[in-house]
């Protein structure tokens, strides 16, 4: 199917937002879970969603994330005249802090740029992505979207005007993700967090942000482990997510880099310096909700490094 | 007097902390001015503050901020029991927000480590000049210290462990900086600031910081123009300096990348990209502060690369 301008699959990777010390700010890729979304031309105008598997979710474009963003690309490159057709296959868990909803908006985007022929750069469809997110999600933040469209860790100074850098690739980066089949509602875990934060925490903050930063151009992983902290989110976060602490705890144990809530939760991820700590960190992760009768999944993944691809 | 051992001199250089986004954490070095402390040996043990000049200062060695970072560094090199008469040059002002304290204590403890013919590295020397600035200070923080020693734009993950780095050396980078003759008390700055900042100036200041440190890193300067800014403590402290938004704006209007509050006040300083950016700045600053009557002493300087040195 690859380069089929006829019809054609692109391949979006969840993503872990949120991530300890960046709170909006900083996200990953993983490699797999992720959504597909299958596009063909159509001769009938317009852009139609017709079939949608893995998930319930609205076939109204302009009610889908996919869909959305989709239509919000099409109107900038001004393709609303021609005919579309979309399919959707989600391949993770909605509402699991992996990013479902971002993996889609970046999948469609990036199906529809490759059925024109690729008007646009990959970087440059990053906005539309994002709209289509925003009707999942409410909030117009690119911490999912942007790791899920262009892979790495990318660290985002300003949301609103999408100013996006992806950080260093550290060699032998993994990352374990384990989700917890337990239902954690975005809107609650946002509602839970407080409007305030102390002059204190914010310095503890900004020292761990601009620290993870530095560890990811300088290569120092030590580095990296001190900061990767949360004194602010996560303490509020936790109790969402039965055994948190004992989870972080045995993950930490396991030597992980560090450990954390992934998006809005109840996924957990920890951050490794190489696929065997994040085997036995992941394990370990596991085992505190085995242990608590929650069923859970387990991702082991190194840091995607593409993004969204045509597969 | 250079590398004689019986007595010698060392300068350490003026700083700029609390680097707008970078409240308590970011700091970079000015070349002059800067405190110069003398040191020699002497055949009655116990150190002795023989000679001040520049400005009105304790005796008393525990309660020098030089005196003190001596006498901690002599304690931990068990040298207690030798000789040593130290003078203290103030060659810049008081209360000003551009480092004096940290200066002379950067300077002491150089000045006793070179006499002792240097058992430690410059970089080790950085907890006891802490510890004496903290005698003038009050907190135990680094952001002035760290570039007066070490010299460069240095960035603190965390003051008290004292996890210190220096960012990359960008070319051509300089600052002016003013020094307004208006006093504005530490502790009155200090108070002014409240317990809180909202959780979206978190996100804005984890932002900044984080872009600020990218920029260090890719040398790019438009992003450090971006990545320049405070939205949490610039907006409670300007009120302390009579005229600072049209200084600033002065400032940002001759092309300076970032303008802001130095230290605690009353000092500004705005960084530019190269030497004549920064004298134009530093003109337009001073200007706001002649035209309403108020004496100020103008620096312009680039970025210090050695901190404190022989001289």
């Amino acid at each position: 199917m690859k380069n089929s301008h006829s019809g054609l699959k692109v391949f979006a990777p969840a993503s872990v937002a949120n991530m300890a010390c960046g709170y909006d700010i900083l996200g990953f890729a993983l490699e797999k879970p992720g959504d597909e979304v299958f596009v063909k031309l159509s001769d009938k105008p317009g852009l139609r969603i017709t079939k949608i598997t893995g998930g319930k979710l609205p076939y109204e474009v302009e009610k889908n994330t996919a869909g959305f963003a989709a239509l919000k690309l099409l109107e900038h490159l001004g393709e609303t005249g021609r005919g579309f057709e979309m399919e959707i296959h989600k391949k993770m868990p909605f509402g699991s802090g992996l990013g479902s909803s971002a993996a889609s908006a970046a999948a469609a985007v990036m199906a529809i740029n490759e059925i024109l022929y690729r008007p646009l750069e990959k970087r440059e469809l990053l906005p539309f992505a994002v709209l289509g997110e925003q009707i999942a999600d409410g909030a117009y933040h690119a911490d999912n979207v942007a790791p899920s469209l262009l892979g790495g860790i990318i660290f985002i100074r300003d949301n609103e005007t999408l100013d996006v850098h992806r950080l260093p690739a550290i060699k032998g980066l993994h990352a374990a993700v384990i989700h917890p089949k337990i239902e954690v509602l975005t809107r609650d875990s946002r509602a839970i967090l407080k409007e305030h934060v102390t002059l204190k925490q914010m310095i503890k903050q900004t020292g761990s942000i601009g620290g993870f930063v530095t560890g990811c151009y300088t290569g120092n992983l030590d580095l990296i482990q001190r900061s990767l902290t949360d004194v602010v989110i996560e303490p509020q976060r936790a109790q969402l997510i039965p055994g948190f602490y004992k989870a972080k705890e045995a993950a930490l144990k396991e030597g992980a880099l560090g450990c954390s809530i992934s998006g809005a939760g109840p996924s957990i991820f920890a951050l490794c310096a190489n696929n065997l700590i994040a085997e036995q960190a992941g394990a370990a992760l596991q085992k505190v909700f085995t242990d608590q009768k929650i069923e859970s999944d387990l991702f082991i993944s190194p840091i995607n490094q593409e993004g969204a691809i045509l597969c």
